[in-house]
């Protein structure tokens, strides 16, 4: 492609709207134009990148044995109405009447449409199992779209539906498409994690979500060093810690005049938060006030607090149900002679001889106990996981990321097939509900992911399997016929090896080339100059890190085709 | 593909709803599901062959030079007041109200939504001439959606539009598309003719209907033997045939009692109805009565009337009327000694010495000659064209067909560019409109069209580009060991040579596969059975035409890809 026929125009100035660096480069680049709120138009550079992360999904489902359809979308009521969703869904679901008044909605997610399908489809267990997927257009109406691609309102999805007889054959669905996920991620040249999720409001019995690694990314997740074992901090798992040495000191009350907080009791008495444990007083929402004992350095994890306490959430107690409940302002709460209910955390059950608040305003006491000052109703996991931590699978240790989700593997179950009736012959001939599973990929998402993940100050920098083109050829000076000319060949030597190539054969400064270069990121990078010219070279650079050498005229095309290949393969 | 494997359920019963031809087999063959009215899912049989249009139509607009987008289905109800459309535009335009009550429509084209994307970016002639096209899903409200694919609401379009600095720049852009057009057509392997066509409400300067020839097509059209010209019958132009020979016969009034058709005159006088001109008393929306004369055989071509008469539609005036303007009852109407203007139509003028009406009831003048017995006003293009019409363009004849509709190139010229601003500077500096044009094709029309154009009494007969597989192979008895074997060897060879095979593995009966081989219409099948196995033969049969032939085993592989290699290629 000719860059002076192709419509890529770079800009300076992103909009105010645009917050996240994705967004911002996708602006910059021209990738995409803002149509409304929430809604692109992917202009041709953008759209490239698109095409190649739907390919490769494409290929993978295909490999995985997923079969291609499309549904429309535009979809009628009845469905969701059938499936209940008509009513719980909220106003993310755009509900629309067509000429003659009939509802409709815009599909923000295909479940009730790919059932109806195979529920008309499929008859007896010998078509099964299925696994039917698309890439197709979705619509959700968000109340605060952004982040461009990240969060925008009509998007490009790939939704896959797996329907099974019974759950053992669900189960091994959802781990093709478990390992069909990580090579498409692979393939895409991206770090990413596969994380234990919770299920959420579309009703499955396990999950796992993509993530790609990223320091913007919304989520904070751990990752074992070792094993595949990855979570959402708030869900990941961790082990018991071992069990407290016997106590060596005395129970002793110290004046901590005026300090509260954990680091400054810690400072006052020369010693490290690690070696305190803090009381917690949480109340939750049936009113109950309990006493979580946490290492002194740790954060509470309150989804893992409401799932022991089974409430539906938890607070910190007020400074007036502290005083109440421990007889101390806050900051000095303690589990000594405490009448709550006390919780705490596996870390504090291999602990001896530490601090804790002595519910008495300025004072602590050292040297406690549990078993001997104080009775733990329960030790259990409730802290948020922290890099360093054990592997809860194997012996590794967990390391902290950000992630972008940009998968979402699902083990449905029954929710659907149930409620509207997709039911086959087993092979006693008895009707059995089909057991679902649904597996999503953002593809727009997955483009901005990378870029969140790939780039520096100057721009984006493409993995090789989703650049929109795998090299560049910038002409310094077009003008020049040598240039021009050596530029030319080397354009179609690489186009004949089925290269994509952009040939910037624009009439603009070589600085603003350079400048657009980086910006737009393309993998690499061929400058042919008047200079390298006269010694019969090109420079050869590598967006990445930005390596760049001189090589012969005659062998830029088979370095340039070989490095393509390598960073394609690998 | 494992056909056991594919969802590919062919049925045989059809909906009352599906009247042609290409509904009804996409139905059976599971190529669609209806969702709702006009609103289908594409299951995997179908949207291969989809994509296999689409495909073609992207590698040729590619090569043409146009560049890929992707616009939303969402658009703002803003650019449609811009253009003044979101007036304008009928109930197919199906408005729509987001969460927070803005407006917008689902895009049923995309003029508005592109041309704010060139103003946007397009700032210079030097980026000119620009053609964007996308492959995307739009939205028509049809009041009667029917016919499947044909006429939905919820469809597959490529849509492109061309920008140009001037009218020169933009019938260049048009002279492309309608290049690439034909190419895509061709690639196909579809019959079809490019027809010339009113530019209609779109608002247009001129414009060609690129037309699948099927017997089932709603439109009339005939196109010449020789040269590219094709028209739509209605507006077919038609030469002048000539001048008369000198009148032969005299004036003579004859009896035709109670004849008043051509048919009956003509029969009555022992004559053809090419011998005979007919007097056709119309009345246009002005309220004027005219004369039309027309050889014995011809149709009237209103359109052709309209335009010559500037109305805006006439019709054949009542036998009141008649009687009033003629003296005589319907059938007996003639020029001769009539008071009204008389048109006539171009091969009027070639015929001398015939037969017209007396303007008396039951009688007819026969030698009547115009010049001599009557003035004609004017002679002109007033008929319908048939077969055997001379072409307006060149020597040849015209040929008659019936068509379906697939694509349309316009020249549109500054109707958007002008309402929306979309201008840019021209080498002098000076602001111009942009001078559009705009190109579309119905991916999913062209496949039922092709359906409508291919096909006998038992199925679909798929050209191999748009076949959505080449090849079918069948296992007669897929249990017997040798069968097996063969089928799976073979199988493994086409694929490695990268043909597409569907193996038909299902433990069916032998007639209700083949059956079903004849309804998908897979171009190429080879049937492997136990007898032809024991002489070390296959059989391989052509689905067009129906040839079978025996095939050494070793050689069935070689043989396969020899022919879909060639009907690609055609």
């Amino acid at each position: 492609m000719r860059y002076s026929q192709y419509m890529l125009n770079t800009v300076k100035e992103v909009p105010a709207d645009a917050e996240v660096l994705s967004h911002q480069l996708m602006i910059r680049t021209g990738m995409i134009k803002k149509v409304a709120a929430g809604i692109y138009s992917y202009l041709p550079f953008g759209l490239r990148a698109l095409r190649k992360v739907e390919q490769i999904v494409r290929e993978e489902m295909n490999r995985a044995g997923a079969i291609e359809v499309l549904m429309p979308m535009v979809t009628p009521a009845e469905l969701w109405q059938e499936s209940g969703r008509w009513q719980q869904y909220g106003k993310e679901l755009l509900r629309i009447k067509d000429r003659k008044q009939a509802d409709f909605c815009l599909g923000p997610t295909h479940e009730e449409v790919i059932t109806d399908i195979v529920r008309r489809e499929i008859r007896s267990y010998r078509q099964l199992p299925l696994n039917l997927y698309q890439i197709q257009t979705k619509f959700r109406d968000e109340i605060r779209p952004r982040f461009g691609l990240m969060r925008g309102r009509e998007f490009i999805m790939k939704d896959a539906y797996s329907f099974d007889l019974d759950d053992a054959g669900a189960d091994e669905s959802y781990r093709k498409m478990y390992q069909a996920y990580r090579r498409i991620f692979e393939r895409c040249g991206l770090k990413f994690r596969a994380v234990e999720a919770d299920s959420g409001a579309i009703g499955g019995s396990f999950s796992h979500e993509f993530m790609v690694l990223a320091e913007s990314g919304e989520d904070a997740i751990v990752s074992c060093d070792s094993c595949e074992y990855a979570a959402n901090v708030e869900k990941a798992e961790l082990k018991a810690a071992g069990t407290a040495a016997a106590p060596a000191a005395q129970l002793e009350k110290v004046l901590t005049p005026a300090r509260r907080s954990i680091e400054e009791v810690a400072a006052y008495l020369k010693l490290d938060p690690w070696q305190l444990v803090k009381t917690l007083v949480v109340e939750t929402d049936s009113g109950e006030v309990v006493a979580v004992l946490l290492r002194g350095d740790r954060e509470l994890n309150t989804i893992k607090l409401c799932n022991l306490l089974d409430a539906d959430w938890v607070e910190m107690a007020s400074d007036e149900t502290v005083l109440k409940a421990t007889g101390a302002p806050t900051g000095f709460a303690g589990p000594v002679g405490l009448t709550l209910r006390i919780l705490a955390d596996l870390e504090v059950e291999a602990m001896s001889d530490f601090v804790v608040g002595a519910n008495e305003k300025d004072y602590h006491y050292t040297g406690a106990n549990h078993g001997r000052d104080f009775q733990v109703e329960r030790f259990a996991d409730l802290r948020q996981a922290v890099a360093g931590d054990a592997c809860p699978r194997c012996d590794g240790k967990l390391e902290s990321w950000r992630g972008v989700e940009v998968g979402h593997v699902f083990k449905l179950g029954t929710k659907y097939s149930e409620s509207m009736a997709a039911k086959v012959l087993d092979e006693q001939g008895r009707e059995r509900a089909l057991v679902m599973g649904c597996y999503g990929i953002g593809i727009g998402r997955t483009v901005a992911a990378s870029i969140e993940q790939n780039h520096d100050e100057n721009g984006i920098i493409w993995p090789m399997p989703i650049a929109p083109f795998q090299v560049l050829i910038t002409l310094v000076n077009p003008k020049d016929e040598a240039v021009c000319e050596a530029g030319e060949k080397l354009y179609r030597d690489l186009l004949e090896q089925g290269i994509e190539v952009l040939l910037d054969d624009r009439d603009e400064r070589p600085g603003s080339k350079f400048k657009d270069a980086d910006l737009i990121g393309i993998p690499l990078r061929v400058t042919v100059g008047s200079r390298g010219l006269k010694d019969g070279n090109l420079e050869l650079q590598v967006r990445r890190g930005g390596e760049r050498s001189m090589v012969p005229l005659a062998e830029v095309a088979s370095r340039v085709a070989a490095i393509v290949t390598r960073e394609l393969a690998s």
